[in-house]
């Protein structure tokens, strides 16, 4: 069924595709060169739905953005910058983050509560306001591909390279876009690898309808992959809707709603391979598929205990099909497990079979594992569960990356 | 009022040191050259008690030794063999196991269920029984420090060296002793990390108040360590209590109960701590230790959170103090924290002080990160949990050893 849904992904369009916004972004001074600083504008107050990271420890911009969002459930404008966290930066760092929203009020107009406010970079450093002030001023947005590129650039830390996808479908018969722009998973400083995903979209939909739909689909996604296992101060993910598409509004009752989940699934998955492609030092993707699970959950509970590994990480860069890992990790996954009953396959060899070694080719396995995207499949034959994960290899550069020192 | 208890240990000692144990080790040729096999040996039926790895996969030596305990809670033999790990070998590798066990009592002339079994290696490779069987009867057992050192080296795989430890302690007035030998933690072929610890003492104790105790000193210990968060097949810590040391039946109303506790925990925390220095690719010992916790449940999630953290072990291991990583790895423990009041100190040097940086030298703390153990300290000022965790550093060589091939 999914198949017949019709969600094309556009090559080129951008984060200002969907109608009704425009972004910015410089270069204010708080990293060294690259771009640090940028926002995203919505010409009306958009519906919006975000989520947040589970970490206890969460920074200043995170309160705020939850601040703004709970008043109106609309955001008109998003303020992000790169290169120092407001993290771990006690009362400053909250007069900082509320600066930082008010500024961008006043630059645009409009109430402080339409306006969300991202940080990413060094934890327990004081935000360098005296320079993000002036330079929120100075930002000049627009609907370019120059415009586009800029604010990619201003979200990146150790990312290697940017983020972005967009995607389309019909609803009612209209054309509606969906578009995202995202920063590396990896954490903290000094690789500052906080997850930051931000959506537009031009569907015409309730914020309240957004925001469980939103969930729904980061479950699948964005809390699928996992570089390191270690979960950021910063995450943010947050979708805005401005209405300009002229669908009737989404809700689940609407005929239209599974190609709008679709339309948000596509674009958080193909963002969060990117994610897991860019981990720190990564130089393969790994994409584990559960199936026959005693239940979904259990499902992704074994994909992602399968990514998360470090053995099965070591192993894929070392190009060794080393099953002996993954059933392992399937093991200590916490799901129900038959442990005679496991299927498993590399790409398009299959190892084990009822939990027995099938006697496959070591040759092959190996030149399989060459490969910069490697698929790991397993099927527990247990029920009908099925989950995905996304990782990312442990190599010599990650190790590298993550000892040296931060100055 | 540890500090009151007399427990002191033996240097000179070893796992024959309690009374009523011989040991034997050899080289059968399931490795190339190393020993890998060896058989622990009690005078006498022994009181028993043993733990298991939590890994739903288990290998088949752990489902035979869980069935020889059930029957009558003695075990006077324990047969060891390193190199292969018999799991994932289905029927023929319990068909194996219950072999190793047969023949074991067939040369030491008692029931087959006195007989434990414990394998440790390759995963989902049939056992050699062409050289195990042969080779089981010429194990001749003894208590010289040969005896001891053959033991010892028949048990390890990939660890950089043999993990002993010897105690004693007085109970009823009566000189009593406990000893161990362990191999490291790591995980699963071509580096074959599964931990297991054999542990004999001459107390007077049955077997199910010793189980007891095992199980509570075990999570505070040998569960508190990790070198990469994987768990093996094959995971067992088996203690044998030979009753010959002449003490009163130990139940927790004993007077010296507490010192009992105490001669266990020290064991069992000596083994753990020489798993973890020996992690593989290690270059330091991280101890980590939390106070002011909710709960001492929640403080020991804390402790692992860090010891677990990739960043933070790589951090360590760059003699960087980076507390950007170890706050966030408190704040995804998932125990319950207040953002606002957390200290902490790396060896002599705080860090943190109420969430805040206290402005440390970082060329100290750089300093003190060249030491082979090291020291993160963290209260949580929320109530009286505390907790420790165990690990090593994340170098450059766990990327080498396990990204190698296993040929």
């Amino acid at each position: 069924m999914i198949e017949k849904i019709n969600v094309k992904q556009i090559d080129q369009g951008s984060i200002v595709t969907p109608k009704g916004f425009q972004v910015a972004g410089l270069h204010s001074g708080v990293k060294r060169k690259r771009n640090d600083l940028g926002v995203l504008y919505c010409e009306k107050p958009a519906n919006v739905a975000a989520v947040y990271t589970l970490n206890k420890i969460q920074a200043a911009p995170i309160h705020v953005t939850k601040e703004s969002i709970e008043q109106e459930n609309k955001i008109q404008a998003v303020i992000i910058n790169s290169g120092n966290a407001n993290a771990c930066t006690g009362e400053q760092g909250r007069k900082d983050a509320y600066t930082m929203r008010n500024v961008t009020a006043e630059k645009f107009q409009v109430p402080e509560h339409y306006i969300a406010v991202a940080s990413t970079g060094i934890i327990g450093l004081e935000m360098p306001m005296d320079k993000i002030v002036p330079h929120i001023e100075k930002l000049e947005v627009g609907v370019s591909d120059t415009h586009a590129a800029q604010f990619g650039e201003s979200i990146l830390t150790t990312d290697t390279f940017s983020k972005a996808t967009c995607f389309e479908a019909e609803i009612d018969g209209k054309k509606v876009s969906m578009a995202g722009v995202a920063k590396g998973s990896g954490m903290i400083e000094p690789n500052m690898g906080t997850m930051l995903g931000f959506i537009t979209t031009d569907v015409n939909i309730e914020s309240d309808v957004l925001q469980t739909a939103l969930k729904e689909v980061v479950d699948q996604t964005f809390n699928c992959i996992t570089v390191d296992g270690d979960t950021s101060t910063n995450d943010m993910v947050i979708v805005l809707a401005s209405d300009l598409a002229g669908n009737e509004p989404l809700t689940p009752n609407h005929q239209d709603w599974a190609a709008f989940i679709e339309l948000l699934t596509k674009t958080c998955e193909d963002l969060a391979k990117q994610i897991a492609r860019d981990g720190e030092g990564a130089t393969k993707l790994i994409e584990v598929e559960v199936k026959g699970a005693a239940s979904n959950e259990d499902a992704q509970k074994v994909a992602k205990s399968i990514v998360g590994s470090s053995l099965v990480k070591t192993a894929v860069f070392g190009t060794d099909a080393n099953w002996g890992r993954i059933i392992a990790a399937i093991g200590y996954s916490g799901a129900d497990v038959n442990p005679e009953t496991i299927d498993m396959a590399i790409g398009p060899m299959t190892l084990l079979k009822n939990s027995q070694p099938t006697g496959f080719s070591e040759e092959e396995a190996t030149n399989y594992l060459q490969n910069e995207t490697i698929e790991i499949n397993v099927h527990l034959n247990m029920d009908e569960g099925i989950g995905k994960a996304w990782g990312c290899d442990l190599t010599y550069d990650y190790v590298r990356i993550n000892a040296s020192y931060r100055s």
